[in-house]
């Protein structure tokens, strides 16, 4: 086995991680957005995509390297951290939750677009087929994430703001 | 003062913050870039962009507020998060430093973007032209990283092989 290969498996375990820990994170978060009815279903319709993803990679990588993922205690390591980071600066749940999904997003995104360069490199045309697909879904999240931040904001300033004058 | 500006300023504090870390990281990563000068070269243009933001957002704080941060350790928790979180699943640092500055950069987007709604929310224009002007920087950024994860991605592969080979 070339050192290409030992990254591309390496980095695709890295994926079938993120992906795992994905859908313990939306699982978790969707069930707090009842204000948010869009947000919501967006966010329910990526964990079904999600769940297809890890399971999509788990498969790739039995046939690949005939050995499961074990990075359990490390996709819950990055899952504290990406749900810890906004969560130091905002006590506004919904506006933290979007901007690190968002973030997440990104690494997913970045992770992809090194595992299709991998998978060029080594000629492994129907794993990178799987991850254009996988990638065009995290861009469409990433995507509608970016283009709903601003209304998701104001609606958050605008309740904040009622429910403070309600208390006065 | 209403609490939609609590909040302005609570982002406004995080996002300086933000900026104080990036420079902390950059300074720290800049320098172990030798073998990659392109992305040595827009990482150093990226610090000096970085500095001026911190020095924009410290000023509109002092005018808003009368008040420095003070978040200098919920920066350094993120530091620590986004540094490692990649570091956890690789070997291969310049990969890994391009993934994590690509996700960090989308923090930074979503956090500018909250503040570009919150400061239009709240009619503070001088404010909002200069997060505009900061979010412009920072997709620059975030976009070239994106343009050059995969020529990155591909050199990396490449010497690891070659350095690989070197050794039999």
């Amino acid at each position: 086995m070339t050192h290409a290969k030992d990254n591309f498996i390496a980095w695709l375990k890295s994926a079938h991680a993120m992906e795992e820990q994905a859908i313990t994170m939306l699982t978790a978060q969707t069930r707090r957005l009842e204000n948010y009815p869009d947000l919501k279903a967006r966010m329910l319709q990526h964990l079904e995509e999600t769940k297809n993803h890890a399971e999509v990679l788990q498969t790739l990588l039995n046939n690949l390297s005939g050995a499961p993922s074990t990075l359990k205690d490390i996709a819950g390591r990055i899952a504290a951290t990406v749900q810890g980071i906004p969560g130091l600066l905002m006590s506004d749940e919904v506006v933290k939750f979007t901007a690190a999904a968002y973030s997440f997003e990104h690494l997913e995104i970045a992770f992809y677009r090194m595992l299709i360069t991998a998978a060029d490199e080594l000629g492994e045309t129907e794993a990178q087929g799987i991850f254009e697909k996988i990638l065009a879904e995290e861009v469409a999240m990433a995507t509608w994430l970016e283009d709903n931040l601003d209304p998701i904001t104001r609606v958050f300033l605008m309740r904040d703001e009622r429910d403070l004058q309600a208390k006065r």
